[in-house]
């Protein structure tokens, strides 16, 4: 039997036309619990220092006075700032023009698939992955291909070469540091995908192939492990790549929702052909300057943190537990036979993670080390040993 | 001939799979120029006071302290206390889960029609109006189909009846007060709206049909004449109605963008299923909720507005020109043979105003007595009079 049209007399009883395939969806979201130690969304756990506070105060402060206006719907100084940032960061020279910004990457990733996914067309990724790439898919109304990474959580060269010759995708998705497994793919994995997918994605309105546009996501970028490059540096070699980033993460500014992206100008320029008209608030500009300024000692947790989770890695293989190589400021760890009985043990004694990934596997966010002594105790009590 | 992908080897050179639809387009919105008298957005010409910028710097600063954490999902002080707003303004109670905001309105009807539109499905609105609702149609892949206003600019509701039984729309856009118009409808064409969209929607899952959803965009809603109600009133006999409105006109906060609708709980937790996790980000959230406190004094300007807009009608219409009745804060005057020649004028002379809306019509946006003492001065030199 088909399901019906909503109704519902309690709140209104009109039968309104639900576009189909949303009927029974619940919004995304982790479960936001008030929990004393939160390791479940892979936050920052270090909140900005007073003198940042202020200056992002004072920004804004100065933004307010001008807040009857529209803001710039370019933010060519907020652009210049991040590109400026990406130069330190990986060493890569871009131009202002080559970045473009949303409310978090997963605005981003809307603009992307809006521009280049819908209807008859394909995004391509490897699961297990971030739960909300599918979701992008289905409120662009593009397929969602998902193929397979291997046992290691690592990509398999011959396999997504074939995955792209079979769908042809209009966007080829992959996350690096991965979400929920932590694996960061080599570069020459991302220079195999780009080379693969260069004139294999959809027909053009001229009928002839045009490339598959690459986006690398590297939200957990700046937790990489040494040696481990980013794929900016692949920006200058493929005009159809992409690589997005967000101040969520290491600059610690999940709040803020500053997500962006890296590409050739040309790309870009599609993105903001989709945006919605001042889409970046003049109080969201003003913000992320704000902290961008302050970028050295937003990101001085950065070291620690790289150093809590390696040991975190450590301390749990140390247990006995498989753990998946992290590159990201979380871990994924496992295998239990009943993992939501462990989730639950561990709330039991206020600790939240994530029950999420493959089944077995659980996901812990890295916190400050009283959190991570928390987690390490929780766990030792509810495993029993 | 096809019109081929993109090409561009100054900037890439690849050949992106631009959706079909997007080629050739530009990004949207009005030229940003940098003129003394700006006219051309309908933004409050009245910035915030001190004490209102003191307050959001405040607010922002408290938030500030927990930017490292994702903003709640669901955001129900604001929600609560738009709420609030709405039963002042317009007399009609509504609980905080009635209601819904984002990133600017346009955020607002992405949601709608990415929860309501899609393929096969169209959105019908009545022309000349809003020039942003095609937009939102063409990002959503929604078909948009644009009945007619009469002469002036008023709707015929036998006219709107054909409309909707012909094209069975999933969404109906009603901007009151029309952009760029300022047309406001009156209850008895919006309660005709309703009860001809009942029933005549697109078929649900189930076979039958749906109920049309019917938005009343009242972005301008502060701005209507003594006497003209708002569609709030009738959303206790609607459920498939949904009322728009806005920070950024009345509010004078077109920088934060900040849109919010209200409707019932059911339609709204419809959108909550399409809705980015974490769209609207803490610093918004917190700057909106200051703004809201203050919301005496950032609308005491309104009054002022009013009056000045019926003195330009007034004024515009004794130098012989054709104007539309105003509820708005800008007004729609003609007509013109050379309409460009004159917006020109205007602007060689420092005064920024808006072409746009029907052939030989321009619009002007309320600003202070100074500014609009301004467009007054060169409107008379530019038609020599």
């Amino acid at each position: 039997m088909s399901t019906p049209s909503t109704t519902d007399t309690a709140t209104g009883g009109a039968r309104l036309p639900l576009r189909r395939g949303l009927e029974g969806l619940t919004p995304y979201g982790a479960p936001q619990l008030d929990v004393p130690v939160l390791l479940n969304v892979n936050e920052n756990p270090y909140p900005p220092s007073e003198a940042v506070v202020a200056e992002i105060a004072d920004a804004v402060a100065k933004a307010a006075h001008g807040l009857n206006r529209y803001p710039d719907r370019d933010f060519p100084e907020l652009r210049a700032e991040l590109a400026e940032y990406l130069q330190v960061e990986s060493g890569v020279a871009l131009g202002a023009e080559q970045i473009w910004a949303a409310n978090g990457s997963n605005e981003v990733m809307l603009h992307v698939l809006q521009a280049f996914g819908g209807p008859d067309r394909s995004v391509l990724s490897f699961a297990p992955t971030y739960s909300m790439y599918p979701e992008y898919a289905r409120d662009t109304l593009t397929e969602w291909v998902a193929g397979r990474r291997e046992e290691d959580f690592t990509l398999d060269v011959d396999h997504v070469r074939a995955q792209i010759a079979e769908h042809r995708p209009a966007v080829i998705l992959l996350a690096s540091p991965n979400n929920p497994t932590g694996t960061a793919l080599p570069l020459d994995t991302i220079e195999a995908v780009c080379d693969a997918a260069a004139g294999a994605g959809p027909s053009g309105s001229d009928g002839a192939p045009t490339d598959a546009v690459v986006v690398v996501d590297e939200a957990y970028g700046e937790f990489r492990r040494e040696g481990v490059a980013s794929a900016l540096t692949l920006l200058d070699r493929y005009p159809h790549l992409a690589v997005s980033r967000t101040m969520s993460k290491a600059f610690g500014m999940a709040g803020l929702r500053l997500g962006y992206l890296a590409a050739t100008t040309q790309l870009v320029d599609h993105l903001r052909v989709v945006r919605l008209p001042y889409h970046l608030s003049a109080v969201t500009q003003a913000a992320a300057l704000a902290a961008l300024r302050h970028r050295a000692e937003l990101m001085s947790q950065v070291a620690s943190l790289r150093a809590e989770r390696d040991a975190l890695v450590t301390w749990l293989r140390g247990r006995g537990l498989t753990v998946a190589d992290s590159d990201a400021n979380f871990v994924l760890f496992g295998l239990f036979d009943d993992r939501h009985e462990v989730w639950n043990g561990l709330l039991e004694r206020g600790v939240l993670i994530r029950e999420v990934g493959p089944e077995g596997w659980l996901r812990v966010s890295v916190g400050t080390p009283q959190e991570t002594a928390a987690f390490r105790a929780a766990l030792e009590e509810v495993l029993g040993r």
